[in-house]
């Protein structure tokens, strides 16, 4: 690559996607977002995508060097693993159609967490930290590690996926019955549905967390999920024992509430409490990780 | 080094030493055992083990190439972190100590579990295994890591010590407050100190697991703390996706309900259910494991 050439992003998200043409030092020129609109499957987000990335690259398409694709899951040639939250998601052939509309250029596709992961370490607030670790709060919850720079991705590319983990003793149910107990019981979306069950109309997880200024049926909600996922982050912080966790994700958004829970828990639990800090992209860090993936 | 030269391993346990020399191929040419009496405190037991060693390859001094060292915590040249369990091991020099006992040899110490886990890969179930989990499961309680055949030792080598694993989302007592409470839980002393409270005497964990087949009150206790410790395991094989984990330390003796309680929870759990399987080595794999320290 010269230095002129530039880096498309996108970044398929369970609610939004996110289109990024961006310089080889992470800088973007030029973004885009699209709904997901999940309930209408698939194929029509991916088409719709990828007309918007070609639209977003038209004048720079001669610059254009390579492409980062990330989603939930991991992505194969044939079929995306443990991302349920679009149908039809599991079956797309991701690489391929995203190659159909880039020929000749090279493609790199990943998981979103850990591709965030990787865009903070290089770009962002856990640069220089060994090990990192980049937890996603949002709609989905996972963690991604980096140890010596380097992406832990597991046997299966699955290593940091703790959405799945279980939340008391007896639980059996797990991953193998369609569980995501973690996830359900902090993640946005659980999150929301429980608050809107509470309060007998829609809220999202970041109402609710505004709510709970005031509202105590809201602020026992957001403290027993906090009580829950801090205790998650404490133990995977003993497993890892990493120098610094960033936290990404649409939770941060609740920062002023989440990072202190985080933080009391990490200093009760962990022998050598990690730094910790708010990732730096906010929204932008899977798209930015795409392009990271892409260099 | 050349082929002809033999290493000294020494393992310091809670209750137990573990001393023996060994060829670079992990066989054992000779081994000796010392009760630790822990109440008695760290340098007693120091100066006995070093005098069994000294005597131990006393024929075999000649060919003696390099001395391993593991202790449970992390050894640093003037402390011990993590070990509390014999009064004033923390403030051990332990290098030093051997050092003097062992002079112009090269002397690694490490921590047991990760010495264990190592050696399990070099010589044991863990061959081959990417990545593969050590579980000690013993008095101590604590997991090892390794990525690519390397260790993780996290920024302060204190990976894996999960002995001090939050157990429910509103615990707040754990390291800071001198409590371990996995450990507690379901470690071997922990187990033992509940079952004897329960029984009304003296009851070692082991004794515990066989009771447990036909007493109600110690399968109760039993059936709790493999599903405290289980979900504790599936937890941790989300996080590290590894491809093999094997159990190590004196609760695997009674591997015939330990060993399928967590293959139940790992497959119910785990997005990629990893093979479990027992430790090779048993009671040396720390020793073994301050063998392959060495080398």
């Amino acid at each position: 690559m010269t230095s002129e050439e530039l880096v498309l992003g996108i970044d398929f998200g369970g609610t939004k996607v996110a289109l990024g043409l961006a310089r080889r030092d992470g800088t973007l020129l030029a973004t885009r977002r699209l709904d997901t609109d999940a309930a209408a499957g698939a194929e029509q987000v991916v088409t719709r995508a990828l007309a918007g990335a070609r639209s977003l690259v038209s004048d720079a398409y001669a610059h254009l060097g390579s492409v980062g694709v990330v989603s939930p899951g991991i992505v194969l040639p044939d079929r995306i693993l443990l991302a349920p939250n679009v149908p039809g998601w599991e079956r797309l052939h991701l690489k391929e159609l995203v190659a159909a509309e880039f020929p000749d250029l090279p493609i790199a596709v990943g998981t979103d967490a850990k591709a965030a992961a990787l865009a903070e370490w290089k770009w962002g607030t856990l640069a220089g930290a060994d090990p990192a670790v980049f937890l996603s709060l949002g709609t989905g919850i996972a963690a991604a590690v980096l140890v010596g720079g380097r992406l832990l991705t597991g046997a299966n590319g699955a290593a940091g996926e703790i959405g799945y983990n279980l939340l008391a003793p007896p639980d059996t149910d797990g991953f193998a019955s369609g569980a995501a107990p973690l996830e359900e019981a902090v993640g946005g979306r659980g999150l929301g549905s429980r608050a809107s069950a509470l309060l007998g109309r829609p809220v999202t997880a970041g109402e609710l967390f505004a709510l709970a200024r005031e509202n105590t049926q809201a602020k026992e909600l957001v403290t027993a999920a906090l009580d829950e996922l801090s205790m998650h982050v404490a133990n995977l912080a003993i497993a890892f024992d990493p120098q610094r966790v960033a936290v990404g994700g649409g939770l941060v958004r609740s920062a002023d509430v989440l990072l202190p829970a985080l933080r009391d828990r990490l200093a009760a639990a962990v022998p050598f409490p990690p730094e910790l800090v708010p990732a730096r992209f906010d929204q932008d860090a899977s798209l930015l990780g795409a392009v990271a993936l892409a260099l």
